[in-house]
């Protein structure tokens, strides 16, 4: 692989971005590329890594999948829409995919509505690939960024979709292959305005994503063990708590009882749980409960 | 290394930045940062891979200073000013300073204007630590973005400062301590307006990055070898042209016979050729000329 010719194949199929995505003034190809942008725009960086966040032999579509979903999925968390993305990719000298990979990088940020503006390609003696994807997006109009730290005693918590199993024992999965949810964080805001009160997106774990939401809001969080959607295939609530790799939306209703069973594209809506005074992530069923805010993995302790 | 406890300690050093820059609204710890940004903005990814960017046993400070400097000199280069900047860091499990590098990081972030807002840390089985950093920038308020397509015959070529042996002999040297040239683009812009043609950093050597500006302006270049101004220490015009890792601004200017010998600043600018019709970048001198737009460095091709 030579760095000019990769950088000039990328050039050449991003000719018609401008074309096909007002937002883009000036595509890859010069030192900086050109997006127009909000008032306020959202900034989230993510990394997928061979061996830690995919195994090696997953298809190279699917690897690219991920990497930009992943980002993707924060700005989601945020009730945001994507605008722009970057990849920087760092390839093993032996890697003969790397135009590949990049051209599934490109299709899949057009997919999800963040067309790649730029990149930048390192061949490494390192045996091991790792793709970086930036995404810029712009935040719900009316309702604005929906952070974290918006959680107060009384709200009610929910979630999208089911939880659990997304590893699967191959490697493959959901993981690879879930729907950022960027449809539903933006009908949530419409429809609940400043009602959807704190929202993150499921990526180390119900347990430690809740405990992680509880922190930042200052208050407590009480999950129902018995309201937990499972996945199919998934061990269990213990699973639908602790694996990880979800990639839905965890969120707080304040002042509204009741939403429909599925948003309108058919994602189910489920709450689990309340916010409570007081700090942690609690799991309480008929008879007993469990702190479980340390509950899911994080990088650097995965053994 | 705990990536929990690291992004913490990143988080609590954060927890001033919307107070100190007034384009940050929500700094690093939610699935998203949200700056303020303008109606138009730039974007560049640009990463720092050991052993190629930088030797192994190079100051975690100056790893770090070259890891942000980089894109921070591609928004020099459209005449631009950085608002905010990601890091990614893919670092070696046995790796103890992830926490010093990524203070490093954020001060030099604050330093070059462009707060780091979010990250992305993952240890691996790699032996080779990566730094991708993506910056946010503000293109000249009047001048707006300054292409590297906008070069015309006739106009004269400019650079900043002095090139080659910027990677010194034992892997340390200018190419880790060079001062993006932010000030100087934006005085050019201030000046020039619109007779600022074109413009990019030389990062690859002198003959490939004219080579490149020649390209994507659909023009020819003609360097003059004696007027290129050698960097002390540096191993004639040949390294001034194919050393590469200058980051010193190459630029065409419309319309206006001369410039001052130094930016208000102090930093030099020499006229060093004319933009031609035709195409590819010749090297001229007394009594011949050569194709130089193949000098220089690019990854993937270096031994």
């Amino acid at each position: 692989m030579r760095e000019n010719e990769l950088l000039s194949h990328i050039y050449r199929r991003s000719a018609d971005l401008s074309g096909s995505f007002a937002q883009v003034v000036v595509g890859p190809g010069d030192d900086c590329a050109v997006v127009r942008t909000p008032t306020e725009s959202l900034l989230k960086v993510d990394q997928v890594i061979e061996g830690r966040h995919f195994v090696r032999g997953t298809p190279i579509d699917l690897i690219a999948r991920k990497a930009i979903a992943r980002p993707v999925s924060d700005v989601a968390a945020m009730a945001g829409r994507p605008l722009a993305a970057l990849a920087s990719a760092s390839i093993p000298e032996s890697f003969a995919q790397a135009d590949a990979l990049f051209d599934a990088c490109a299709a899949w940020a057009r997919r999800f509505g963040c067309p790649l503006v730029g990149g930048d390609i390192s061949a490494t003696s390192a045996p091991v690939l790792s793709l970086s994807i930036s995404v810029l997006g712009t935040p719900h109009a009316r309702r604005g960024a929906v952070l974290r730290s918006s959680a107060r005693p009384g709200d009610s918590l929910w979630v999208t979709g089911e939880l659990g199993g997304s590893f699967g024992p191959d490697g493959l999965g959901r993981h690879l292959t879930f729907e950022p949810r960027v449809e539903e964080a933006s009908w949530l805001a419409d429809t609940l305005g400043p009602s959807l009160a704190a929202m993150l997106d499921v990526s180390d774990g119900l347990g430690m994503d809740a405990g992680r939401l509880a922190s930042a809001s200052g208050v407590g969080i009480r999950i129902e063990r018995d309201a937990v959607p499972v996945a199919p295939g998934a061990n269990g609530w213990a699973a639908a708590l602790g694996d990880g790799e979800d990639y839905e939306l965890l969120f707080c209703v304040r002042g509204v009882d009741r939403l429909p069973e599925t948003t309108p594209g058919g994602t189910r809506l489920t709450r689990i749980g309340t916010v409570v005074e007081g700090s942690g992530c609690r799991l309480v069923w008929n008879g007993g409960e469990a702190d479980v805010a340390q509950v899911g993995f994080e990088h650097g302790r995965r053994p």
